[in-house]
């Protein structure tokens, strides 16, 4: 019995692919309506900060893992100290502060845009002059998809981004004028073995991911590199199961890591028709502490997510070749992830 | 919301695919333990005669289809008279009747294994004096892997035979001598469309199926003759959803029909790692009214079973490349099948 903390896209895929492994699952999630719940074996719906539901949820398991990064520190070490939990949760609390993040792979000697911390609105005008603009203010905790950031042009500017999100710790980065975005998505079992599948060429609409391309316009020497990235924050964290990695990929090749997933990843969603083992089996089998299968791609493949009311189109979208995936989601919201779909073509060297 | 009935590996397979697409799935099986019912989003326990639990499970579905065919004919029925049901149930009642199976297809003009009909000790005398020996005594209903049936080689034999069986009404086919035994599995949908996946070369042994290659030797002549075979029985039984139809291939390449299952098939399970669309997805999407998906395959394909107590074994079976998938049965015995491995290779023309 696997135990999986969120109920949303990523746990109910992570659920399907623990089916076909023949384990049962068990979500936990704090929404009352998660998409996830209908392919569990059992579900749970409390809060995360309910030890006695979370005591109950770790006695049923074998293991605990996670669809999503921001777990309550307090939640993730209650649960670790009742069952085996992976990744680890000083993974996630590394992985859910983009400084301590940022301040970690920069000490791994791994590039990143500059970037300073921002407690005060003295340290917004500081880092602004110290960074130059533009840069990016995000608050260091919660943001997805864009929220909780904003692009910055001057001290002022900055300064008054962090009055707007709430004076809430935040970072700030100097902008990076990247050729494209790529991510890589990698799986670390529990016994240090580790696979990586092919890093995607990522396009972003409004600041959510569009789509991902395999093979990317990554040389051999820059795959090798986004391996080489992903291997050693994958050791350094000690870690069991999928992560992704963020890239910015600059015009001269330059590789920078914007951020880290600890957690399957919605840019290796095209690895489910593109592989024999997908990113979400890879995840189940090293928390499950089974050997990891081979990361190779048999095809070439653009994942496309779909976003909010296309989800009524959907039929138009894919045709007849491309694999499709709903989510199950009752309510539709603009910018609302609500299904995804692959398109194969035969495969071209990376 | 789709109802299943039958709770085994097949329609365990069934409710994932179905909530690949975002539907929910009920499961109605007659079995305690059916490992089906750990991905669906509900599960009825009830006998196929339990008319109250029926209409209940009935209420609750937009559409119901069958993972097995030996579904009583009554049943079939009083679900027919409550919800949509695809297949239906004359396609069911066809095709769980040796006898009025294959005299549907020799009907329609494709040939068969010579039979006859036995449903006394004399018919079983007779049938054997007009077919010759060896010819293989099959009771008409309810046998799979290898349950009932028998080769007999004297009037005799087969006369003991029919009485060992019970004197239940019984079928004499005459042995066909093949070069390989092939399978054609193909979907309709609700609109009468139609798509068909290349047929495999399938293995047996000990009367169950061991393994499925694609592409089989036939040529394409003989592949395209499989597709219009499935296409004239499907449209002639007015068929939605899949099915399966096993096939003798002669050493001059000419084509009998052994059986129709009107079901997905386990010699379609390769479906899952080499076409975008498996065949438990076509079923769904038939089932649903959906627009079919593509059955091209993108690899080369070889399909093997997982058998008792080969199991615990998984891990060396299928190394780290092959397409894994365990059923979650909680019981080894012996012949049972526990799961599958799919290994995968640069596609070939077939």
């Amino acid at each position: 019995m696997i135990g999986i903390l969120g109920g949303g896209q990523l746990g109910r895929m992570l659920a399907l692919a623990a089916a076909k492994l023949g384990f049962r699952t068990h979500l936990y999630s704090d929404e009352t309506e998660s998409c996830g719940f209908n392919v569990a074996t059992e579900a749970t719906r409390a809060h995360f900060g309910d030890e006695e539901a979370l005591a109950r949820f770790a006695a049923g398991c074998d293991v605990v893992t996670f669809e999503f990064e921001n777990v309550p520190d307090a939640t993730a070490h209650f649960l670790a100290d009742h069952v085996p939990v992976a990744p680890n949760p000083n993974a996630l609390a590394t992985a859910q502060d983009r400084f301590i993040e940022k301040s970690f792979v920069a000490g791994l000697g791994i590039a990143t845009a500059p970037f300073r911390n921002v407690m005060t609105e003295k340290d917004a005008k500081e880092a602004f002059a110290a960074l130059g603009g533009p840069a990016v203010l995000k608050t260091r905790r919660l943001g997805y998809d864009g929220k909780g950031q904003r692009i910055v042009r001057s001290a002022e500017d900055c300064a008054s981004a962090f009055g707007d999100f709430g004076r809430v710790p935040a970072i700030l980065e100097k902008f990076v004028d990247f050729a494209f975005e790529a991510s890589v998505v990698a799986a670390r079992g529990r016994d240090g073995s580790f696979a990586v599948f092919d890093p995607p060429k990522n396009e972003h609409e409004n600041h959510i991911l569009r789509r991902s391309i395999v093979p990317s316009p990554l040389s051999e020497e820059g795959v090798r590199e986004c391996f080489d990235i992903a291997r050693a924050i994958a050791e350094a964290l000690d870690y069991v199961g999928v992560l992704g990695v963020e890239l910015f990929i600059g015009r001269n090749g330059e590789i920078a890591v914007n951020e880290i997933a600890p957690r399957v990843h919605n840019s290796g969603h095209w690895t489910m028709e593109a592989c024999v083992v997908s990113q979400f089996e890879q995840h189940i089998r090293a928390v499950a502490g089974w050997p990891l299968g081979s990361c190779e791609r048999h095809s070439n493949a653009v994942m496309e997510n779909i976003i909010g009311a296309e989800v009524e189109a959907w039929q138009a979208l894919a045709g007849r070749h491309a694999g499709l995936h709903i989510y199950g989601k009752r309510v539709v919201r603009p910018g609302r992830k609500m299904g995804h779909i692959t398109r194969l073509a035969p495969p071209t060297k990376a």
